[in-house]
């Protein structure tokens, strides 16, 4: 039952991108990736697993911070090689910087300006007080 | 000027994922890639380009179908390795099998299944009759 799995075009390491969009309010809060295992547990288990490239293991995302994304919806685009999630994000904070979303920064008049607040201290989040 | 094309952390083959995403309906419309010269260029015209992998040269969305995807606002991550582009699509189609967006498979029970109609017939966007 994984011909959906064979159907993903995976690029040369075994990877696609994955965006992951708060169901409730739209917002892009994260891209990450997914090799085949992640994608699997991820549609098995309803919540995003991703492949961390620095790591280079599964990343069970919330597993340290309690921020798991479960999923709503799983998307996949035209060209079988980009993956959409969207999922109600735990605790309102994807970001491992504490805020809501991973896209904080805003081009302004030629520099990246970070527009989000942080909305708990990451010392807090990862128990690194 | 493009201190802020230096903090962009471009991948080995010189590339970012960009997202595009529906300023109106907060739709994630395309998964695309950019180098450091598509990513100058969509800042400096307000419309999005992109890097085209499989012909593997500048991709001015919207040059062929007039598509094009006028850019509200420019976001980059956390880990600057990904860009976000709040867009207006032109003719409220993305994808160029004609449907507003790319996203248009989603998994239902084990398959891919097209959720979205296509808009318009891809033969007249291109002018292939």
């Amino acid at each position: 039952m994984s011909a959906w799995l064979d159907e993903v075009r995976w690029d040369d390491e075994g990877l696609v991108p994955a965006i992951a969009q708060d169901a409730t309010s739209g917002r892009v809060l994260t891209l990450a990736w997914m090799n085949r295992e992640s994608l699997a547990e991820t549609a098995q288990r309803g919540e995003a697993v991703y492949w961390s490239r620095s790591r280079r293991r599964l990343w069970r995302k919330g597993e340290e911070s309690g921020h798991v994304q479960r999923v709503v919806e799983m998307r996949m685009d035209c060209d079988s090689d980009a993956i959409l999630l969207r999922v109600e994000q735990a605790g309102g904070i994807a970001c491992h910087t504490g805020r809501e979303r991973c896209f904080f920064l805003k081009l302004e008049q030629g520099k990246w300006v970070a527009t989000d607040p942080v909305l708990r201290d990451p010392a807090l989040i990862y128990g690194r007080k």
